[in-house]
């Protein structure tokens, strides 16, 4: 057991970070520093004084080195049954030495192999502004494409899914947030981050239209190309007052 | 502690029901049964067996007799401080007898007092097809208007907020499921629901275009009023394909 109580028992936090560059999603897929393909989301566990917006602040930096990101918090995994035993056994028997060093310092195997509980995260961010760090849990740390995902334990390709519904639900609203995009962008590139992210064509004037009706964009000078009449509009997003 | 780990530790749902008639919405609210005002969302904990969704079934259920409802969860509430050591001490202060014969059963003074986070669900019923029990751990239990709740325990009231925020979010795509509805209705009886939570009125022809145009209604016979052409269409949900 914990017998400390530092962690909140049976309660863990698992994060999804979708990474867009030029039309393409991926997300990002630390592999555990074990033998064998042990490919898992950034997660961990809840400080017993700490709240837990700020709990998956916490890991997703330890995991990652990526900070102050918006996250949004969108599900709790806790069907039954839901719990490490049988991946703690074959990291057990596969990795005896490493095992019994064991990284997973706060926590007995006892603790880690009870029925867990998840609650959810995920966030948007540009590939190129964000450098993910190696931590000392993980033998690789990689931007996967969303479309090719290696094997994952528990359910945590299933969150991915789920993670990815949730953020096509209102995209519209949470982009300010995600800050996915440069200040000022043009109709076309906020036009490929919606096709990459819900996998899908948009035609041109019907999403033009679309984007203006939500109130969402306040339209800048064009950009300039040289080509004065072919230059398009720039927009940014409107800051939300409230 | 609970010893015998019946439960999860640390960790509650709680339920907010909305239910719904004539233009009017309201909140189921149990009365605690202890001297005071102590108003709570009926809530409870998860069995170790227990899948969360299935929890909050049990547990609503348990509080008030309701079975077999379309829950939603929607958010987690897990902010620090977040315990009920304030409100376990008022009840012992002022129901000393009562307390101590606690219908609490399966958990101790220490381990109802810790840090405990809450997943929230809601759902939304038409009153008239839901009658609440009484259960032996409440004195009352009321349909209270949205406008005038009482004043309730913990953070219990922001949970309403947070779960009228949430229903308000793509309502059209839930209203299969929440079932509150007759089987048919009219474009009037839609409009009335939508103003009753939303809190606002709609211009009838924009809601009707809106509507249609989301693809979730069925046109049926026109009702039959006895003055043919006044007859308003009468409309059903699509059932979903997937």
């Amino acid at each position: 057991m914990n017998t400390n109580k530092k962690y909140i028992d049976q309660l863990s936090i698992d994060c999804v970070v979708f990474g867009y560059t030029h039309n393409q999603l991926k997300v990002l897929v630390p592999k555990l520093d074990f033998e064998g393909d042990f490919w898992a989301l950034p997660g961990g566990f809840i400080l017993q004084e700490e709240g837990i917006d700020k709990a998956a602040q916490r890991i997703l930096e330890d995991r990652t080195g990526i900070k102050d990101i918006f996250l949004e918090q969108y599900g709790v995994f806790g069907e039954v049954p839901r719990n490490n035993l049988d991946l703690l056994n074959t990291l057990r028997a596969t990795n005896e030495d490493k095992f019994s060093a064991l990284k997973l310092k706060d926590y007995t195997f006892e603790w880690l192999s009870q029925r867990f509980i998840s609650i959810g995260y995920y966030t948007l961010v540009d590939i190129n502004k964000v450098v993910p760090k190696l931590t000392d849990i993980d033998q690789s740390i990689d931007w996967c494409d969303i479309k090719n995902l290696p094997n994952m334990i528990l359910d945590h390709r299933k969150q991915v899914g789920k993670a990815l519904d949730a953020m096509c639900l209102n995209l519209d609203s949470k982009l300010l947030g995600f800050n996915v995009l440069s200040e000022k962008f043009t109709m076309k590139e906020l036009q490929h981050l919606y096709e990459t992210v819900y996998d899908k064509s948009f035609r041109r004037s019907n999403f033009q239209k679309k984007m203006l009706d939500l109130d969402i964009l306040d339209r800048q000078e064009k950009k300039f190309t040289g080509a004065a009449n072919k230059a398009p509009y720039l927009y940014s997003f409107k800051q939300k007052t409230n």
